[in-house]
């Protein structure tokens, strides 16, 4: 057996003669190739021809080059299950499915104690070690997908792993006595973000730079402010930043009170060129709790999302096409764009 | 009423013609001053005559002129109590004691809700706003005060505000099912702090670099390891930053597990130069939870020492007197120096 059919080891095998449409970075710039081999499902992996993909700022972040990946973009993605290699999960076949973007090993420390989503040997579609749904297929592990109801067409499905990372951060709070809570930052995830966080006993509001998000949230019956509006007065319980700017974190401390909690989502740091350091002395003197929050639980938001109670539809910007390959990227990254839904 | 008599605003008025030596930092440099005008308790607070005082990296903090404090430093102290300005606690005149060193002002929202120690309008001794206790004489509000029984000694009892800080971190985790601790960094408070740890049902060790502090664990039967023998497994459940060192917390975010939690406590931050700055991206990847963590209680900690559970004679560095001046700053921040104590 050759290392690349090692299942769950480094990146699946590729199907001799089929090649298919990729949006890859290749540590310098995003490229769209035309003939990337289609790769092969490893064992208990699934094919899946993909239908609909989405960006977000991780993919934007990753051809920063700052997070060491090569490859295949992309990590949020409907699609439909053409094979599965292995005799798990034949239900799967021929139906539309969403995933967990984590293929974990089932085996260490972590995933032997409830932490799967922290496997020390993972790989992360489109993100890390595993290339990503920016392409005609994509493999997952079988075990990671979950069936798309007829109820839930692809623009509304697309959204569900953005939603779980807004679920993941409201599970990791605990909330007593109806809290303040901000939301800093009106992109995509700010906006589910918000939605969710109205759910909690709580009082809720969004802080947010531009008018037509602000008028979302004034639809959905939510507070929000713009940022220039806002008085520095350390008085919210809780402050989750979604922003995804180095500056953000610093509101947050502005925002937050002494013994308050930050939520910390974005993605974006990691940053040799130390743009995105901060200065944490007011955790210290505020003595703040700052929660790290990343992924979150697939099935729970394709579930909320069967309920109606989010609405998705009003976060998509601007549909494109695979064929429009890099200026997909270019086009996710211009200020102030809601979410780009990508046909595949 | 003059500006400077509203009890809880402004340094206290001074008494006329009375003076007394004060190592003051003037915005540059500390200086031993040597015709000090003594202070004059405002209402409510108490004329204290220090016997001892103690130094922390907080005054060498403050002399490199980062925390915009200006005035007579030191925050750790054992004193007599001469005067009170006012009919409250006269059970202290005359008495030994040691204090909580925030003057807060018990009306704005902190104060309402339980959280003093984050008075919007304090003042705290020898750090913000308010002369310390490197001096002759210092004030405090008497309720801030706290009898020392005549079973501890000043070699004891100045190391109060420490072991209360030790004390609040503890207070802060909450432990289940035995975990992990690290205590990162053999000084002082990372020495309380071990032992403090080690009270819990925790399995504690403590990194450090000093061989004769690590001798102090072997002693105390806590495990030890020095900062080079570690690998960086991250399979700590929680890990205290007491390095007082800007790589501290990277060391900290290294070791501890996905989900896990550091508790900060180095107070070296706030640096305008940027030297303290982190990369805080494995907050997020690694989903830790990071919690601030200041001054504890005051009395819990006398109460502890009472006790002799934990040891604190064995982090006497040096003895020096109040006139040995700046060298005082100097002695306490040569690497490896254990606790400096000023005879006053």
């Amino acid at each position: 057996m050759k290392a690349a059919e090692i299942p769950g080891k480094g990146r699946p095998a590729t199907a001799p003669g089929v090649s298919m449409r990729a949006l890859r970075f290749d540590g310098t710039s995003p490229k769209l190739v035309k003939a990337q081999p289609r790769p092969e499902p490893a064992d208990g992996e699934a094919l899946i021809r993909t239908r609909r993909a989405a960006v977000s700022g991780i993919e934007i972040e990753l051809c920063r080059s700052l997070l060491g990946f090569e490859g295949t973009l992309g990590h949020e993605f409907v699609g439909v299950v053409e094979a599965i290699n292995g005799d798990e999960h034949p239900e799967l076949l021929g139906q539309r499915v969403v995933g967990s973007v984590a293929a974990v090993c089932g085996r260490c420390d972590m995933c032997q104690t409830g932490l799967r989503n922290h496997c020390r040997n993972r790989t992360v579609l489109g993100i890390m070690g595993r290339d990503g749904c920016l392409a005609d297929w994509l493999v997952l592990p079988a075990a990671n997908l979950e069936l798309v109801p007829d109820s839930i067409d692809d623009d509304h499905a697309v959204f569900v792993d953005l939603l779980a990372c807004a679920i993941q951060s409201a599970r990791q709070l605990t909330i007593e006595g109806k809290p303040y809570i901000t939301v800093l930052g009106d992109g995509p995830l700010g906006l589910l973000m918000v939605q969710v966080m109205s759910k909690l006993n709580a009082s809720v509001r969004l802080i947010g730079r531009y008018s037509e998000k602000l008028a979302l949230c004034e639809k959905w019956g939510v507070k929000h402010r713009h940022i220039d509006d806002i008085g520095r007065r350390a008085d919210q319980d809780i402050v989750v930043d979604c922003t995804g700017s180095p500056s953000g974190l610093e509101v947050a401390m502005q925002l937050v009170r002494p013994r308050g909690t930050i939520v910390v989502k974005s993605m974006y740091a990691n940053r040799a060129d130390g743009e995105a350091a901060i200065d944490y002395a007011p955790i210290v003197m505020k003595e703040i709790t700052l929660i790290g929050s990343r992924s979150g639980p697939i099935r729970e938001a394709l579930s909320t999302i069967a309920t109606e109670a989010i609405d998705v539809v009003s976060l998509i910007g601007k549909r494109m096409t695979l064929n429009d390959g890099p200026a997909i990227l270019h086009t996710a990254a211009q200020p102030g764009m809601l979410k780009v839904l990508v046909d595949v």
